[in-house]
């Protein structure tokens, strides 16, 4: 089988799942937004369970490419006020050109939660994401204990679904309406005191 | 229409969101899960959206009845270790007796990201989990300002997707696998250190 194809058909299939929900994500679906003759993806990806699978594999193949940029060529942040910005630029993607993957990982996540090999898969991008901020808070010359490393990845986890809804009493609760403060807040909210 | 049948409905609604996932949440479904004549679910709520609706407004009493109990008759956490234990008591409930309810609140929160009517009717839940917190954090004689306020709440957000998962890397790299521990540490994290 032709390998730009099938990645065409896998980003095809993110763009559906972002876009239209688990529910959306059907063969005829991924063969419109990949612009191919109708019985395409069914013959890369036989059942849904597949399709789902070349989602999440793609999505883990796109979380690496980004965890091997922020540890290799790019130098990391050197100061907690480096990494506020860093986090805060993060929250701008995922709110902005990242979303559509963001949201079908989101989908991902929940579909995993009926699909014990889905929630395989999906464990080491997840398990990874600690490690990465770790790497971030080392970076910046900041504790990276597994406390403060796990307080700050959860609250992230925890801000992206806000920050997809958008709903504006809950952003301003969570302080999300502005991202620059929220996340030198965090910073501050999770470090021991002596280091900030 | 007969109140008793809709909340039946309403509920056998949640039930299938988390079973079967947005995907599976069709009248008929709801039907079958309520054990009532076939058309029902349709006359009750005509459409899909409604049904959505029906599942919202449902979370949204069930959790005013909880945050009910919290703020009224029951004594509040007395101290960080309380709160602590209580925050671990929540949390296995999550994993436990209440999954079925996280599922279909989850499911709501994709749909939301795609459906502005909805994001709407979830803001005041997802809001009000914000000053519940900072309610618990003020009763156990903690700082309850917005800053650990946020950071609580956003971790333990973060958190829940996890659980439902149960992906074993993930959970360690959380520190979700000994929940006692995760949240005593939690606390430590997010509060400023002269209050610990």
């Amino acid at each position: 089988m032709n390998q730009d194809r099938r990645d065409r058909l896998r980003d095809a299939a993110i763009a559906v799942l972002a876009e239209a929900g688990g529910r959306g994500l059907t063969h005829r679906a991924v063969d419109a937004a990949a612009d191919v003759p109708t019985g395409t993806a069914k013959n890369y990806f036989p059942t849904r369970d597949a399709l789902l699978r070349a989602v999440a594999e793609r999505c883990l193949e796109q979380y690496r490419a980004v965890a091997d940029t922020l540890a290799g060529a790019v130098p990391g942040p050197a100061d907690a006020r480096q990494l506020a910005a860093f986090l805060a630029e993060l929250l701008r993607n995922v709110a902005g050109p990242g979303r559509p993957r963001v949201l079908a990982y989101l989908e991902l996540q929940t579909e995993a939660t009926r699909r014990p090999w889905l929630a395989s898969l999906l464990d080491p991008i997840a398990a990874s994401d600690f490690a990465a901020h770790a790497h971030l808070l080392r970076s910046a010359g900041l504790p990276a204990g597994p406390e403060p490393t796990r307080a700050l990845t959860l609250a992230l986890h925890g801000a992206i679904p806000h920050l997809l809804a958008g709903a504006p009493a809950t952003l301003a609760a969570a302080g999300l309406d502005d991202l620059d403060r929220f996340t030198a807040d965090l910073l501050a909210s999770v470090l021991p005191r002596e280091s900030r």
